[in-house]
C-alpha cells in the first residue's frame, strides 16, 4: 500500500519543477539579458520534458488505482486525487510527437507573429498560425473531442468544464448589457476631462505609489515583490514568493498604478492559499476566470471606485505634487473611468472590454466548427469590431494581430477574461450583503474585504470547480445581471446620466 | 557504438541543470523575497539530486569505456572525456548517505555560524563545524585519500591537482615578499590622504560609474548584467548570460567600483569561452585560482594603476562632481592603493591580502594533519594574525568567525585566492613582453589586453590544467617573483619609497 505521504512527496517534486519553470520564465521577462534567450528556451524545454516524464510516470497509475479503492480518505484527499487525475489524463493523452510538433510550431509562430505585426500583414502570420491551429485540432482529438466540439477542449483547458453551451448564453446576455451602456454614454457625448494626465509624471514617483499601495491592500511584500517587464504579469514561485510586474510610462501615470492593482489581485489570490495544502491542487487557482475575477475586483470594483480615489487622494496628490494640486478626486474618478470604444483590447475600459472578448470568442467558435478558415479571420475581425464597437481597425497590427494568444496555441483563453469581469461583479454584490464595502474602502480598511476573499475563495484552492464555487459563495450560478448592475451604478455616478441597462433581469436582481 | 553527438546531448542536459541551479542561487541572492527561502532551498536540493543521479547514470560507464578505445578522437575530444571522467569519478565515489549527511551538516552549520558571528562566540559554532569537518574527512577518504594527505583532497577540488607539496614552497616564498613590503611601508609611516572619500557619494552616481565602466573594459552587457547583492559575486547562467553583482555604500564610493572591476574580471573570463564548446568542459574555468587571476588582474593590475586612474579621471570627477573637483588623479591613485594591516580579509589591500590567506592555509593544514583540533583554532588564528600582520583580533567576530567558507565545508578554498594574485602578476609580466600595457590603459584601449587574455586563457577553457596553462602562457611555472616585482613597482610609485623585496629571485626575473 502506498502511503499518502509518498504521494505528497511526489506531488511536491512536480510542484517544485513547475515553480522552477516559473522562475526561468520570470527571469526571462524581467532581468535576463538578450544573450540569455537561446539557452533559456532550451532550459524551459528540458524542464517541460522532465515534468512531462514525471507526470506520465507509471507510478501514478498504481497510486491512483490503489487510492481509488480506499475508504479512509477525507473529501479533501479525494479531491486532490480527482483533480490530479484529471490534469494527468490531459498530459498522458497527448502523444509526445504531437506535443513536440506543437511546441515547434508555437515557437515558429512567435517569430512569424512578431514579424507580421511589425509589417502589419496577417498573411505573413497565416502559414505558421495554420500549423498551430491544425496541430491544436489534433490535440483536441487526442483529448477525446471531435470536430463538432473541439472548441470545448480549449475552453476546458482554461476554465475546467466550461463548454460553448455554457458560455453562449452568458455571451448573449452580456452583449446587450455592454452595448446598451456604451450607446447611452456615447449619446451623452461628454468625455471626462483628462488633460491633467498629459504631463510628465516621474517614473520614480510612479514606483513609489505602486510600492505604497501593495501592503495597504494586503499584499505581503515579504512574500512577494514587484518588478518591471514589458508585458505585466504575475507568477508564483512559491506560496510565499509571488512576483508581480508592471511597466512605467511617464506620460501615463495611472497605467502602472492600475496595472499593479490588477496584478496584485492575482497575487493576493496566490498568497491566499493554505500552507497545509502547499504543492497540492488545493493550493492552486480554480481557473483562469476565477483568477481574473480577483485581479479585476481590485483593479475596478475597488480601485476605480470613488471611495478609493477619495481615500488615496492625499497620497497621490502628495507623491505627484504639484501636478495634481488643482485637481479634485471627483475629476480623477471620472478620468479613470472614461468609456470609449477603442481598437486595442488591453487598453479597453471595463464597459467595452467584454466586446473585444466577444469578437474573439465568435471567431474562435467559427474556426473550430469549420464555418470559416483562418484566411477569413481578418475580414471577420473587422466586421465584428464594426458591429460590436462601431469602429474599424485601420490595419492588421491594430486589429487581428494585436494578441499573441493564438500564436501560442491558446485558443479558448479569451472567454476567461470576460468571465473574470462577471465573477468580480458577482463577488462584489455578494460581499455587499455582509459588508459595507464603500465605507471600508473610504477608510482604506481593506482587511475585511481581503478576509472575505480569503475565506470564500482563496482558501479553497481547487477544492471546488468554478461552477460550484460561485454557487457556494453567492448562492447562485454566474449571472451577468450583477455585472449589469455594477456598470449601471458605476457609470451613472461617473457620467451623471441614467443608464438603461437590460431591464427585466436587472429588476429580478435588485428585488 | 555511441555517437559523439549523443554524448554532447547528455553533457548539455547536465550543463542546463547546472545553469538552472545557478539561476536559483542568483535569484536567491538578488531579488528573492525572504518568504521564498524555504521552497528555494528545497528546489536547490531537488536539482542537486537530479544532477547527481544524472552524473551517476550507468550510461556514462558505457560511454566512457566505449570512447576510451576509440582511435579517431581529436585531442580536444579526448580532453573532454578525461575531464568529465575526473569530475564524474568524484561525484560517483561519494556515497549518497555521506553527501546527504554533509548537506544537512552544512545547512545546520550555516545557521550556527550566523548565530556565533552575531554573538562573537566561536564555541557556538564549534559543534556544527566539528560535524562538517568530520564528514569532510569522510569525504576525503571516499575520494581515495588518507588522513596523511586528506587536505590534498580539498585543494584538488578547487584547484585541480594542487597539493600541499605544491603550495608549501609558494607560501614560503610569498610570505617574506608580503611581509617585507608591509614592513617597509609601515616604517615609512605616512598613509595616503583619504579624507575626500569620507563624504556622501550618491548610490545612483556610483551605479552610473559601474555601468559606465563595464562595456569599456569589454564586458558585453547584451550577454550579461549587473545587479545588487549583500555579498558580491559573479555567476554564469549561460555563455551569453553572465551575471555580476555588487553592493553600494554611500560612504564608500570606490568599494562598489572596484568590486565591479573584480567581478567583471570573472565575468570576462566566462564570456570568453568558445561557443563551439558550450556545455562541455572546454567552456569551463580551469580552476578557482585561474578564475581569481582574472578578477584580480582587472581590479588591481589594471584598475588600480596610475594610468587607469588618469584615464578614468574626467569621468569619475564628472559623475561625482563637485566632490572630487579639487582632487588630483595622483591623490586618488595613492588613496586606492593604501596598504594597512587589517583584521578582515575581504577588506584587505593586495599586499596584506595573502597574509590573511596564509593564516587560513596554516590552520587548515594543521587541522587535516591532526596537529590541532577545532577548539584550538581561535587561539591559533589570533597567534598567526599577530605573527603575520602584527595585529590581534579583539573578538571572534573580527577573527576566526569572519568567513563562511568552513561552515560550507569549503576547506582548501582559500589558497586559490592567493594563487589568483600570483597568476595575475605573472600574466601581467608576460603581457608586458608583447604589449605596452600602461600606454594602452592610459588611452582606455583595453581591447588588445582582453584579446590577449581571450587567446591565451579564456578560449582554452579546461583544455589544460592550471600548471600546464601557466607554462604555456608564460613559459615558466608559477613564480611568486612576478608578484614581488609587481608589488615593488606599484608601491614604490604609490609611496615614493624604495622597497627591499626578496632580492635574489627578483634579479633572476628581471634579467
Amino acid at each position: 500500500m502506498i502511503a499518502w505521504s509518498t504521494l505528497l512527496e511526489k506531488l511536491k517534486e512536480l510542484s517544485l519543477l513547475e515553480k522552477t519553470l516559473a522562475l526561468l520564465s520570470w527571469d526571462q521577462e524581467t532581468y535576463m539579458p538578450e544573450g540569455g534567450a537561446r539557452v533559456r528556451s532550451e532550459e524551459i524545454s528540458l524542464f517541460v520534458k522532465f515534468w512531462h516524464e514525471k507526470m506520465c510516470d507509471p507510478f501514478w497509475d498504481e497510486v491512483l488505482s490503489s487510492f481509488s479503492e480506499r475508504e479512509d480518505l477525507s473529501s479533501d484527499q479525494k479531491r486532490i486525487l480527482e483533480v490530479f487525475k484529471r490534469d494527468r489524463d490531459k498530459e498522458v493523452k497527448i502523444p509526445t510527437d504531437l506535443a513536440t510538433a506543437l511546441a515547434t510550431a508555437v515557437s515558429e509562430a512567435f517569430g512569424a507573429w512578431h514579424e507580421a505585426k511589425r509589417k502589419s500583414d496577417f498573411m505573413v502570420f497565416l502559414p505558421s498560425l495554420q500549423k498551430v491551429f491544425d496541430l491544436s485540432l489534433q490535440k483536441a482529438y487526442a483529448l477525446g473531442y471531435e470536430r463538432s466540439n473541439a472548441y470545448d477542449a480549449f475552453l476546458d483547458l482554461h476554465e475546467e468544464d466550461l463548454k460553448e453551451a455554457d458560455f453562449d448564453p452568458i455571451a448573449s446576455e452580456t452583449l446587450p448589457i455592454m452595448q446598451g451602456a456604451l450607446q447611452a454614454i456615447q449619446e451623452y457625448g461628454r468625455p471626462p476631462q483628462k488633460d491633467f494626465l498629459h504631463a510628465v509624471y516621474s517614473i520614480e514617483k510612479q514606483k513609489s505609489l505602486c510600492e505604497w499601495i501593495l501592503p495597504r491592500i494586503g499584499f505581503d511584500t515579504r512574500r512577494g515583490r514587484l518588478d518591471i517587464s514589458p508585458h505585466p504579469f504575475s507568477t508564483t514561485l512559491a506560496l510565499d514568493d509571488v512576483r508581480l510586474t508592471t511597466r512605467y510610462d511617464e506620460n501615463d501615470p495611472l497605467g502602472s498604478f492600475y496595472g499593479v492593482l490588477h496584478e496584485a489581485g492575482h497575487g493576493l489570490y496566490e498568497q491566499g492559499f493554505l500552507p497545509e495544502w502547499e504543492h497540492t491542487p488545493l493550493a492552486q487557482a480554480v481557473s483562469l476566470g476565477i483568477h481574473e475575477s480577483q485581479s479585476r475586483f481590485w483593479e475596478n470594483q475597488i480601485g476605480r471606485s470613488f471611495e478609493f480615489i477619495q481615500w488615496i487622494w492625499p497620497t497621490m496628490q502628495g507623491i505627484f505634487s504639484p501636478l495634481l494640486d488643482s485637481i479634485t478626486p471627483e475629476q480623477m474618478f471620472r478620468a479613470v473611468n472614461e468609456v470609449k470604444p477603442s481598437l486595442i483590447r488591453t487598453e479597453a475600459d471595463e464597459v467595452t472590454y467584454g466586446l473585444h472578448i466577444l469578437v474573439r470568442y465568435e471567431i474562435e467558435k467559427k474556426l473550430f466548427r469549420g464555418d470559416v478558415g483562418l484566411s477569413d479571420v481578418p475580414a471577420l475581425w473587422n466586421d465584428l469590431y464594426r458591429e460590436y464597437l462601431g469602429i474599424t481597425p485601420p490595419d492588421d497590427a491594430h486589429g487581428v494581430l494585436q494578441d499573441i494568444h493564438w500564436a501560442h496555441g491558446s485558443f479558448g483563453y479569451f472567454p476567461t477574461y470576460l468571465l473574470g469581469n462577471l465573477y468580480a461583479a458577482q463577488w462584489y454584490a455578494t460581499l455587499q450583503r455582509t459588508l459595507d464595502v464603500p465605507s471600508l474602502v473610504q477608510k482604506g480598511d481593506f482587511a475585511p474585504i481581503l478576509q472575505w476573499m480569503r475565506e470564500n475563495i482563496h482558501h479553497h484552492g481547487r477544492r471546488y470547480e468554478a461552477k460550484v464555487l460561485v454557487r457556494r459563495v453567492s448562492g447562485e450560478p454566474l449571472r451577468p445581471v450583477y455585472f449589469a448592475r455594477y456598470l449601471k451604478e458605476r457609470y451613472e455616478q461617473v457620467y451623471g446620466i441614467s443608464l438603461p441597462l437590460s431591464g427585466e433581469k436587472m429588476e429580478a436582481a435588485t428585488s
